[in-house]
């Protein structure tokens, strides 16, 4: 089921499939993988124009079955379809900002929201003016939503956690670019700490639900009446998954607030460091500015994205390898390419 | 040549080839025939939302080198570099209604346009709105174009004819759909009559260029000395070509306008006419009621279009085979099916 679930997606977390094989058998079950995980598909890899195969920005997590949106470029709700994602799990949206190759597909994608029966609550988040963006289709294009559309926009005096729940929030820091641009990190809660068998045997817990139940933070009560607490039972606990998301930017302070200690960063890569000077001109990182920031973050995955259309896809090898000269572990994302990043420990 | 330039494209008009063949050589160079022809590329045939192989609503026409574009769904720009299409090509774009799915491709097709380094003047048609709709890119999204786009607004006071050259005009006439629409017609000016060869022959007009210019309206000096005048040799002017666009509407006077005596009509039928009460109230034509309009315009070809994305691929030729019950000479568009549209005599 776990190849199933996974199909051709790449893993990140060298531990990954150790770290499911360990999990004693009851506790390992589907659910627990999904809910330990987030896929990151790519929905768009492009900069500035289309190219074959490659669309505009748009980048898709799944998280527990929610889809979180980063960017909507032209053409997002088609790759949205052909990833196979179901509208109805579609509960965030950010926009970096409001240059078209992160934006244009926005309403298409949620007109075709409404036109597939979608009823859940959209989140979403942009920089100021979305909302305008916004009213001025809902006037002009007869833009009726059967849903309910919240619409946070962010300046520079947003506070940086967007959104908040039990089991993650959003943070957002300012990027460099050309226009006002943001940045953002999904970043859950921590974990449970590592479940300690044998302690678990010392102190007489059965192999059974009992240690489902404790490894959730419950206490138990043993047949001879001893209570059991969690923390007899488990380590420290374990941060949750990070991901960071910035694009479009040249390096910035808020890249590296937002990519430190990250196990997925996802980053401008426009261009090849030759041409470091128009990256800069045009507000763009290149390969190896990107890596720069992964290495300085300790950051354990680096994803390459939103190229250049000067670039074809022959040309991504070379980007990829001047990356790794910095920061081993990159790799350039590609149209519909899925990543599934797990916890290391 | 001609099998090559027209490649797997469709004929229009079954007398084309005839035509083609019978024009004496020197007449008959490459550059006439893409003079004398329309070609048809429809970039999206879908209504509403994208679905797989499914665009949503753009349709190219190329005459003499310019690309007049109707409407412009969104990934329109994509469809229109797979047509092979050149940006600086393209003149002219119509935009029936200010609905998404005919619409939301125009701020990403003209950004790219501007990348792409165009630098002709596009003139752009819309519903009143569509200035507003663009000023406010130009605001939000650095919407800056190194063209000129002129954007010209309808509204209901507005003259029928749109625009006029020496070689065409276009036409509009409202359409019925749940918002304001318009229909269009490219209509060409008259070209010369029919050229008489026995009569040139009898006047001892040689076999050479002076037949060309006789043809182009010039009169010409015979060795002699004698005068020939072109109403010698030419027959009574024949009409131009005319394609008319009409969707999106319910049956209306403004598509019959349209309609009426155009060698092509590109129309909306949506549904299977047992759909027709969802059609009416959802604005839309069935494939009758396309058909209908067709057989009462004495229309020589009629291009089916904008299918609900409820039909899939499959579904087309019953929807093909309900308009020829009623107008025989129909056949449904496919995304990237090309279209060459030339004189009947």
């Amino acid at each position: 089921m776990l190849q199933l679930l996974l199909g051709s997606a790449h893993l990140i977390g060298r531990e990954a499939l150790k770290y499911c094989t360990k999990i004693p058998l009851p506790i390992c079950r589907d659910s627990l993988i999904i809910h330990l995980m987030l896929e990151i598909i790519f929905l768009g890899t492009g900069a500035a124009a289309p190219i074959n195969d490659r669309n505009l920005s748009g980048t898709a997590v799944i998280r527990q079955g929610e889809v979180f949106l980063f960017d909507c470029g032209e053409g997002t709700q088609i790759q949205f379809r052909k990833a196979g994602l179901r509208p109805g799990r579609l509960r965030y949206i950010f926009i970096s900002h409001l240059h078209g190759d992160h934006l244009f597909g926005l309403p298409g994608l949620l007109t075709s929201l409404h036109m597939a029966g979608c009823h859940q609550q959209i989140e979403l988040f942009g920089p100021v003016g979305i909302a305008e963006y916004m009213r001025l289709h809902q006037q002009l294009c007869q833009f009726t939503l059967n849903y309910s559309l919240q619409v946070h926009e962010i300046s520079e005096t947003t506070p940086a956690v967007l959104w908040q729940t039990t089991e993650f929030h959003v943070e957002w820091q300012p990027l460099s670019h050309r226009i006002f641009t943001a940045g953002y990190a999904l970043v859950e809660a921590a974990r449970p700490g590592r479940f300690d068998v044998a302690r678990a045997d010392q102190l007489g817990v059965p192999n059974g639900p009992e240690r489902g139940r404790l490894q959730r933070g419950e206490s138990i009560i043993l047949p001879d009446g001893r209570r059991v607490h969690p923390e007899e039972v488990l380590g420290s606990p374990r941060p949750g998954l990070k991901m960071a998301y910035c694009l479009d930017t040249v390096p910035c302070a808020g890249a590296e607030k937002l990519a430190a200690n990250a196990d997925v960063l996802i980053t401008d890569s426009t261009f090849p460091h030759v041409d470091a000077e128009h990256a800069h001109a045009t507000g763009h990182s290149t390969a190896a500015h990107a890596a720069q920031l992964a290495h300085k973050g300790g950051v354990q995955k680096l994803l390459l994205t939103h190229f250049s259309g000067r670039l074809t896809q022959d040309d991504l090898p070379a980007l990829v390898a001047e990356a790794r000269a910095i920061f081993p572990n990159s790799e350039a994302a590609t149209d519909l390419a899925r990543f599934v990043v797990m916890p290391q420990d």
